[in-house]
């Protein structure tokens, strides 16, 4: 299993930043580094193109050994000891900023960790899932990248869209703003079920719709007019976002406690965030509108 | 004591907020806002004038009953309990930040706790400090910022310059970045020492000393002459202050997880930050210099 999920998410990466290129009428800047530790990945980033003001694409492959408390935090449900502290992890993991104001955001992660030699129950998981932060609203949009996310569900046991779409909402959450940092997706994690195989399946075919999701979107909004009011508020969108990955995003905080590599973990950052004080939406705008749905998510699918 | 210094922060408040409303020419906007748990505060923004991007000076008020657990995150050095759980504190917090990326962010703050009612050893304390964070390095500010806190020290038994440059080094540091904020200044905490009127003296005087360790330096700065790239490292720097202080600070954090307001919390944050993925600086170059320093504390006074 640990080779297939490499496999796969090197070719996913691979597929996903060869359709990005073209879009972005560029090339990416690739990384490829290596963790004192174990392990290493390779980073893509997209910056100064024609639709892209950031964005990045990456794959890891860790392992090593744990500190009992980095176990802890780590997770995975039961309670391994010994030499459960050895764990293994790869993943790819994306977050693309557009220009356009009127291009949604879209962060997506899929991984597979193992403790130990992966072979006890519970001792195995995948993890994952894809949420779209948009600046604007077009109802249309969150309509598709919800359906997109619920027919990889649908087509397999093991997934649950009605309950990952509901994770979502849970954890891209910023508490001390009382709202959620986009209209959601799916997320999910401790996905064990009943057999590598099936999860892997599942995870895959995420992955695989990931551009299926998102570019029909992207297409419709990438030259859309817009006017610096609104790309003020897309900064200040982008400062939430910011927020959130600073203060909450389990991966980030991991990842800036346990020497992670700091510019593969910051990569998710937008190029620019703005903070107001006390900035106030006007009543009745767009910005307003898009402000009610980050304070009470939606279903997206009747 | 509550009320001798709920006196002193909004005097100071006041003059401050008329000296740089002089020197803004314009003026700061104010709320007054009220805790539901008790308390409130008076928080003054400019922004949009001719020097300040963005500046915040704030007092609080605050009182009530604390969570066990954020009794504990409180400090205060000895294990109070009972009817300790009781809190009083008030402060005075700023944190200007000029347009110019010639002239240095500054930061200040100076505050008062007591648990119960305060009579007990180790039930009150003071804190604060003040540090500064140039975008480009200029030796004879750091050295005229740190004389004016050294001479503040020098004048009270109680303080110890040495030790508080020290101390706020160690605390202003961002880990993940190995690097400091800034140039540093002085922090103390759970300064108690013989008795309250010594240490109040030395926190007015603090208090008092902020515009002269502060106004000659900006003058010197806010009308040099700067271009769009020396602008970008300046908003590049601001991202780093974003690091820090969400992931970092205690104040914020605390702030953050215990209901404060919001906008008078993260009213520290710049009004613009950028990321670039793996930026890099040019060898021999003034950034370099600049981040020479914050890899490695200089002490400022021989």
């Amino acid at each position: 299993m640990r080779q297939k999920m490499i496999d796969m998410v090197h070719r996913i990466q691979d597929e996903i930043c060869e359709s990005l290129a073209a879009i972005d009428q560029t090339t990416c800047r690739e990384d490829v580094w290596e963790r004192d530790e174990g392990g290493g990945g390779r980073s893509r980033v997209f910056s100064g193109g024609s639709v892209f003001e950031k964005a990045g694409v990456n794959v890891s492959v860790v392992y090593g050994t744990l500190e009992p408390e980095a176990a802890q935090a780590m997770g995975g449900g039961q309670s391994l000891e010994g030499d459960d502290l050895d764990f293994f992890a790869t993943g790819l993991s994306l977050v693309l900023h557009p220009n356009n104001p009127m291009a949604p955001t879209v962060h997506a992660n899929y991984r597979y960790f193992e403790r130990g030699t992966g072979d006890r129950d519970g001792s195995w998981w995948f993890g994952g899932g894809a949420d779209l932060t948009p600046s604007y609203l077009f109802e249309e949009d969150a309509r598709h990248f919800h359906s997109t996310l619920k027919d990889a569900c649908d087509r397999h046991n093991v997934a649950d869209y009605a309950h990952y779409k509901e994770w979502c909402d849970t954890y891209f959450h910023i508490p001390h703003r009382a709202e959620g940092r986009g209209v959601g997706g799916i997320f999910f994690d401790d996905l064990r079920a009943n057999n590598k195989q099936d999860c892997f399946d599942f995870v895959k075919d995420c992955a695989e719709s990931f551009l299926q999701s998102y570019l029909p979107i992207l297409e419709r909004r990438k030259d859309m007019a817009y006017d610096n009011q609104q790309k003020e508020w897309q900064n200040l969108r982008r400062g939430r976002y910011v927020e959130f990955n600073l203060v909450y995003d389990r991966g980030t905080t991991f990842g800036l406690k346990t020497n992670g590599r700091i510019e593969s973990i910051l990569m998710s950052l937008p190029l620019v965030a703005r903070w107001e004080y006390c900035h106030e939406i006007e009543p009745g705008s767009e910005e307003e509108r898009m402000q009610n749905v980050l304070k009470q998510p939606v279903d997206w699918i009747e």
